[in-house]
C-alpha cells in the first residue's frame, strides 16, 4: 500500500449526542499522529457538516485544539461542536451537480481523508461520496464514524453516544421513581423516551433492575404493536399492587395499523428525510388514563436532555467514542475506505470490546431493532438478557471539569 | 431554661427536592447529639408526614441510620425518604378532632421535639401545631425546617433545595444551548421551568451569563404580566440577530387579567391547597410561534427532574441543608419553638451564611417574589444583581457515590 499524502477533513452530522465531540477528539488525536508521520498536513473541520463544506466553511482543527486540556474539554462538551446539518444527498444516478462541486473542493484543499461522524443518514452520505470519488478516480479514503443515541445502526454492537443517553435515562428514571414514591395517593407517571423505530433508549429505563432492584412497572417499545386494552389492564393491575405506577414508553409506540399512539396530537410535519416529528405519546396516554382510570396522572418527556446531558455521560461511552475516532484515522491511514467503524463486543463473561470496520453500504438506511429475546412475552417489558446487554454500557463516570458551578464546554 | 426530656419526631411534607434528605440527615445528626446528652431517647421518623403520624406510622431513625455511611447515602438521595403528604390542617378555631388526636399521640410517644421539613404549607402546619400544643399546655418544641425548590419562603435568604434545582436548571440550560446551536435553520426553543407564583427557578436559567457568557435570549417570570405582542416582537428581533433562539419561561406566566398563558391547555384541576395544576405554557407558546412566525419551534418542560436530579446537586445547597437540619435540633434543645430555621446571608463581598430562626407565623402562607431590581426594565430578563444573588448558591459538586453506573439511594 502506498502512503496517500494530503489533507484530512472531518464533519459532524445529524442529531447531537453527549459523545459526538469525544469522537471528534479521537479523530483529532489520530490526525495529530498522521501529521507527525507526514501523512497529512492538517485536519480541517467542516462547519455544519456537508452543507458547510460545500460553502468551504472550514477551520484548522489541529491549530484550534493545540493542547490536551482543550481536547479534554471538547470530550465533555455536548452536541456537535462543529455544528451539524440534515442534508440528504441526491442519488448518484441523478448526476446532481453537487457531486462535481464536492470534488472540486476536495481537489482545491487536497482532501485525501474524509471522516464523517453521524448516524444512519450520515452513513448514506459517506457511502455516496465514497462511491462517487471512486468512480471519478479521485483517491480519497472515506470513513464513516458512527454516532447516535438511538443505537439503531446495523452490525456494530452499539453506537457511540448511546451509552451516555442510556446512563442519563437509567439515572433519571431512578430519580423519578424516588420522587413518585413519596405520596400514598394512587398515581401514574409516564416517562416518554426518544426512539422513533427502535426501543433501545426506552429499554434503558429498566437497567436499575440489576443495580438496585427498582425499575418502571412497564416498558413499551416500538418493536411491539401497542394495544390500548392490554395497556389499561396492565396499569389497572399495577395500581392494585401499589399506589405509584411508573411507565416508560418509547416515543415511537404505535398501534397495529402503524399509526402512532401520540398521533392525535401530531401536526404531520416531516423532516427532510421524511421522518415524522414525534411527540405526544405520553400526553395522549395521560389523557386516556385520566379518563378511563380516573387517577392522578403525569407525563414527563425527557426530550433533548437525553442527547445533551453530558454532565452524566458514561465513561465507558466517552472512552469508546474517543477510541473509535482515533481508530478511524488509523484505519484510513492503513488504506481502508468506504467503511464505517464498528464496536465489536468480545463474547466473554466480562465486558470487552474491539474496534473494527464494515463496508458502509451495509449500514446505510437500515435500522437495528431490539431483538425478540430482549422483549418479554407480554410485550410490556424487557428481559434480563436485555439488561445484561445494556448494563456495561453505562459504567463509569467522567471527571467533569466545572467552573463556577457549571460544566465547562468548548464553543467553536 | 430547664432541659426538656422526651422523644423527638421528624417528618417531611410537600413536594420533594434533591436536598430534603440532606436536611433530614442534619436533623438525625443533631438528634444523635441530643441522645448522647440524654435529652432525647430516640428520634422517630413519621412516614408520609402528618398523615402517617396520625396513623402512628413511625420508624426509629437513630436505629435505621446507625452509620455515617448510611447518612452520606441519604444526603445524595432525592425526594422525601420518609414519604410526604399534602395535608392541609384545619384552622384551630374549627376545634377539629384532629388536634386532640395529635396530642394523644404526642403524649403516647412522649414527643417533646417536633421537626417538620417543608415549604409554605408545611409552615402553616408547624404554626398550627405549635399554637395548639401551647394552648393545651403540652410542652413540646415545634420547629419548621424550610425546604422548597421554589425559593419563595419569606425572611430566609434562600431555601434548602433551591440551589440544587438552580444548578440543574443552569446546567441543563447550557446543555440545551449547545444542542440548539448546531443547525443553521431558524428555530425557537422554549424551556418551561417550574414556579407557580415566583420566578426564582426560571431566573436561574440565566446564571451562565456570569460563568461562560451564554444564556437564553429571554427569561419571562410570573412577576411580570405576559404580553403576547411584546413576546412575539422579542422573538422576531432575536431571530433577526441569530438563527437559534432559546427562551426560558416560568410555568406561572400569566396575562394581565391573571389567566395563565398555558390555560388553553389546562384542565382546571386544583390540589388540596387550591393551587391550580400548571403545565402547558411552553406548549401554548410553541403553537403560537409556529403560527405567527412560521419557524421551527420546540418546547421542553424540565418537569420533575428539577426537584429530583440529585446527581447534579449543588454542594453549597447540600452542605447548608445538612447544617440547617442540625441547627434545628440544636435550636430546639436551646428552648426555641414555633420558629422556622433561616439561612441569613452575611453582607460581605464573598458569600457567607449564618443560620437563624424566625417566628413561623411570619412565614406561613406568604410568598417571596423575585424583587423589582432583579428583573430588567423590559420584563424579559433578569439583571446582573439577580445573577450575583443566584451564582453562589450553585457552587460546588457533591461526590456522588455510584454503584454499577447508577447513583446509590437510600430506600426506607
Amino acid at each position: 500500500m502506498s502512503i496517500l499524502i494530503g489533507n484530512a477533513v472531518v464533519g459532524q452530522s445529524g442529531g447531537p449526542t453527549s459523545a459526538i465531540n469525544a469522537t471528534l477528539s479521537g479523530v483529532i488525536k489520530g490526525a495529530k499522529e498522521l501529521k507527525a508521520s507526514g501523512t497529512i498536513n492538517t485536519l480541517y473541520g467542516m462547519l455544519n457538516g456537508i452543507e458547510g463544506f460545500l460553502e468551504e466553511r472550514l477551520i484548522d482543527l489541529l491549530g484550534f485544539f493545540d493542547s490536551e486540556d482543550k481536547l479534554s474539554i471538547l470530550e465533555q462538551t455536548p452536541a456537535s461542536a462543529l455544528g451539524s446539518c440534515r442534508k440528504k444527498m441526491p442519488s448518484l444516478e441523478s448526476e446532481d451537480v453537487i457531486y462535481e462541486k464536492l470534488l472540486a473542493i476536495f481537489k482545491k484543499y487536497n482532501i485525501r481523508y474524509f471522516f464523517y461522524i453521524g448516524g444512519n443518514d450520515s452513513m448514506d452520505t459517506v457511502s455516496k461520496i465514497g462511491r462517487y470519488t471512486e468512480k471519478c478516480g479521485y483517491e480519497m479514503r472515506v470513513i464513516g464514524v458512527p454516532k447516535t443515541i438511538d443505537n439503531d445502526l446495523m452490525i456494530t454492537d452499539h453506537t457511540p453516544g448511546f451509552g451516555s443517553a442510556a446512563k442519563y435515562i437509567a439515572t433519571t428514571t431512578q430519580e423519578i421513581l424516588r420522587d413518585c414514591s413519596v405520596y400514598t395517593l394512587k398515581a401514574v407517571t409516564i416517562i416518554e423516551i426518544m426512539g422513533r423505530d427502535a426501543g433501545w433508549l426506552a429499554a434503558s429505563a429498566a437497567i436499575g433492575r440489576k443495580v438496585c432492584g427498582y425499575e418502571p412497572d412497564f416498558v413499551y417499545l416500538p418493536e411491539r404493536d401497542f394495544d390500548m386494552d392490554k395497556f389499561l389492564s396492565d396499569v389497572r393491575s399495577a395500581l392494585d399492587r401499589h399506589p405509584n405506577v411508573v411507565i416508560a414508553i418509547s416515543e415511537g409506540i404505535h398501534f397495529a395499523d402503524g399509526s402512532y399512539v401520540g398521533s392525535a396530537l401530531q401536526n404531520g410535519a416531516v423532516d427532510v428525510f421524511g421522518h415524522k416529528y414525534l411527540a405526544g405519546g405520553g400526553k395522549a396516554l395521560e389523557g386516556i388514563i385520566k379518563e378511563k382510570l380516573g387517577c392522578k396522572v403525569r407525563s414527563i418527556e425527557l426530550n433533548l436532555c437525553q442527547r445533551c446531558a453530558a454532565h452524566i455521560a458514561s465513561k465507558t461511552d466517552i472512552d469508546e467514542s474517543v477510541a473509535v475516532g482515533k481508530a478511524a484515522a488509523n484505519a484510513a491511514a492503513q488504506g481502508e475506505s468506504r467503511v464505517m467503524m464498528t464496536i465489536d463486543r468480545t463474547p466473554k463473561e466480562t465486558y470487552e470490546v474491539s474496534i473494527g470496520t464494515v463496508c458502509v453500504d451495509e449500514i446505510a438506511n437500515q435500522t437495528k431493532l431490539v431483538p425478540d429475546n430482549f422483549i418479554n412475552e407480554e410485550g410490556n417489558g424487557v428481559t434480563d438478557e436485555c439488561v445484561d446487554y445494556l448494563l456495561p454500557l453505562i459504567q463509569g463516570e467522567i471527571s467533569t471539569i466545572y467552573k463556577d458551578g457549571l460544566p465547562v464546554h468548548v464553543i467553536i
